[in-house]
């Protein structure tokens, strides 16, 4: 398919190109209410604006709807229901292509688009939904054989159950926060000596500071609790997807973690990228994932095997002195499980979904050195430094910056990307104690 | 110290005696909008009504924040701060004493009486906060003690973290219901045949439904992120208690939850209790705890050695055919961390508690037959079924009703209770797959 073409100017390899239309929340220096937008080339569409403005006058079908642009969450809009997301979408992709339909309404319109559209770099972003639940999958097969071979050896690498379900555990909503949010290092909990007979812990500041490269999934439609959403209208309960960067303490957690799980080692931080690419914008991107050798169960198993995204995610790595080192390439296809089979999934006891709820996918590794979606795995849990510039790091030290950065498609006129999901770690804090 | 006496019909026994003024949502026939309500006996006194009828005429601290009793849960309430608390609690049981200062406010307005006191057995109970998350600790030493002894052995029944942090992990908090909601049996995935060599799971209803009793904490003060809070600020960082039932889908949490822990076998449902009692009600009930033998480290040692409360936990269970059977009885004492210690630790890494997060204690059990407070501990995990009635169980059938039981004192005219917190199992969906 050829690159649409638009009249406004959208930068060659912008992630944000008229294929895309990613949904987000900002603020501006005009307006500090955070409100809907979209991204569209280096520019913001400010859609409380563009509505107020009749900007959707040739689109009745939101019109009934319009105070959700005005809300400082995507919730609203969200609960629409896929079919308002794609007659959205593709409004806006008319509104700027450059034969557009509508040249009144914005191509030919200054006034609106001095009203409604904002350079990128001069506005806030805000976390995109109001997030009630925040689960974490660990479907990220590559990666949970990689741990699994450090903590069990190869033969156990896979726990029983890996290949059957989605494995997953309730994560912290509260302490998501948008791309750019500091992390402060962490005090926690652990063995300062591991391999001591003696279990005796510690409270201190944390050494074995991590991120762990993560694809997420916006809920949109909620399901009653008592009642599983069947796998084939799974994917139409999604929104879209984000990056998320789910910052982890592995000294907290190779100690906390029997018999329940991560906890704390995971519940100070984690980061999403604050444009959320809609399921529809996706769409062709789909292949195939991980194959799994066992017999999915029926309530898990998808018509298609096109499930999960062709995304290139990569990782960099800025530290104090300035330099800046690329130090994983990944892909979204690295995944056993979809989304719309997580949430099959999880719903499959009756347990309900609500709107803006966030399923996370796990770390996301390729099978080779250089694809590892966290440091754990890159370093084989903090044996084997590696290279930044001049320095060598296991695990992240203070002022190191980590940035992801997922992109789907080739044609630069044409990519539909995410923008990047960064976080920068600061000092721990002085407790006193 | 004698209980407080009223002018008002408190019957003996109740557990809403003068000395406890526990808060919660209701709504009533006339007023369909939920709002808050205290308990008092078997009425509820309304305090949206009672507030806009001048009701709290005599305690100005209170005047600027009326509002926060129109709302439909505790949240604007709780997020007051646990003095302003104490000083309408105070007030409330000022009002209703035998010889209360302020006649006029109701003792002596009828009117008023007939507009904000209701029988308890017409007003509709709600959940009492709005819950951000919700975190489920696992405290109770001799549950995790006995459920070690079955899947560890007795040497191994207490994992080596055990007595140096108060293990929990994070719950769904969107199926969370109040008392009396039914709880249908879920479909899940799970092993038919657990002991066979080969590992082929089935998605079918449960076999093994349990409940869980336990205690639940509202955080009313929020902490910022990054920032712990202090074990000695942590208890005025709670509101108040209830009575927590998680049930537990025994099948599939022994297959699910390796390695990241419990997730579908609990997110189906928890009931909790509606009506919060409030910290300063509980007070005079406290009692040591479970004896730790480790050193506690700085940030989780209390002052105090009395940091649980002496609450008597009753477990009844009613069948089908109309029997009921006391099935357990246990103590809130037998925690080996306190909720204070739970906020702490929750929060050592940086995590942001928000008020009406909820935090569950895990299951309550005692040492001896019968005081069991789940059935996978009294049945030995099914293999001991018990009578109820003319009737055995191992674990819940479809019809039967959970309720538990709570209340701390012995002088019947001063008892400070929980009430009750109930579930009946509907039977499964029949889900055509």
């Amino acid at each position: 398919m050829p690159a649409l073409r638009s009249w406004f100017t959208i930068p060659r390899g912008s992630h944000f190109s008229l294929a895309n239309i990613p949904f987000g929340i900002v603020s501006t220096a005009t307006s500090n209410s955070p409100r809907v937008a979209v991204a569209i080339g280096d520019h913001a569409l400010d859609l409380e604006a563009f509505a107020a403005n009749n900007g959707f006058s040739a689109l009745s079908a939101i019109q009934p709807h319009q105070a959700v642009f005005s809300e400082p969450s995507l919730n609203s809009f969200a609960a629409l229901g896929r079919p308002m997301h794609a007659v959205v979408r593709k409004y806006i992709q008319s509104v700027f292509a450059e034969d557009t339909p509508y040249p009144d309404v914005l191509k030919n319109n200054a006034a609106l688009q001095k009203q409604a559209l904002f350079p990128l770099k001069d506005v806030q972003k805000h976390l995109p939904f109001k997030i009630g639940d925040y689960t974490d999958f660990f479907v990220g097969m590559n990666h949970a054989y990689n741990c699994g071979v450090m903590f069990r050896g190869a033969a156990n690498a896979l726990n029983p159950n890996y290949k059957y379900l989605p494995v997953g555990y309730h994560g912290r909503a509260s302490s998501i926060v948008p791309s750019g949010t500091p992390i402060r290092r962490p005090h926690g909990q652990f063995l300062p000596n591991p391999a001591a007979d003696e279990k005796v812990p510690v409270y201190a500041h944390i050494k074995k500071l991590d991120y762990e490269l993560e694809l997420g999934a916006f809920v949109c439609k909620p399901n009653k609790m008592g009642e599983p959403v069947p796998i084939g209208q799974a994917e139409d309960n999604l929104f879209g997807l984000v990056m998320l960067n789910d910052w982890s303490a592995r000294d907290v957690q190779s100690w906390e973690y029997v018999p329940l799980g991560p906890f704390n080692a995971k519940n100070f931080g984690s980061s999403i990228s604050t444009w959320v690419v809609l399921m529809d914008a996706l769409e062709p991107f789909k292949v195939k994932g991980i194959e799994n050798d066992k017999e999915v169960l029926p309530y898990l198993k998808e018509k298609d095997d096109k499930t999960v995204y062709d995304i290139q995610l990569k990782v960099d790595l800025k530290t104090n002195s300035g330099s800046t080192t690329t130090v994983a390439n990944s892909n979204g296809r690295h995944l056993l499980w979809s989304f719309p089979q997580c949430l099959a999934h999880h719903t499959s006891t009756g347990c309900n979904l609500q709107t803006g709820d966030l399923l996370g996918s796990g770390t996301i590794s390729g099978t080779a050195a250089g694809e590892y979606g966290c440091l754990l795995e890159g370093t084989e849990g903090g044996k084997k430094p590696f290279k930044v510039g001049d320095e060598e790091r296991t695990f992240l030290q203070d002022g190191d910056e980590v940035t992801f950065t997922g992109v789907c498609g080739t044609d630069e006129e044409a990519l539909v990307g995410f923008g990047q999901v960064t976080g920068r770690i600061e000092p721990a804090l002085n407790l006193g104690y």
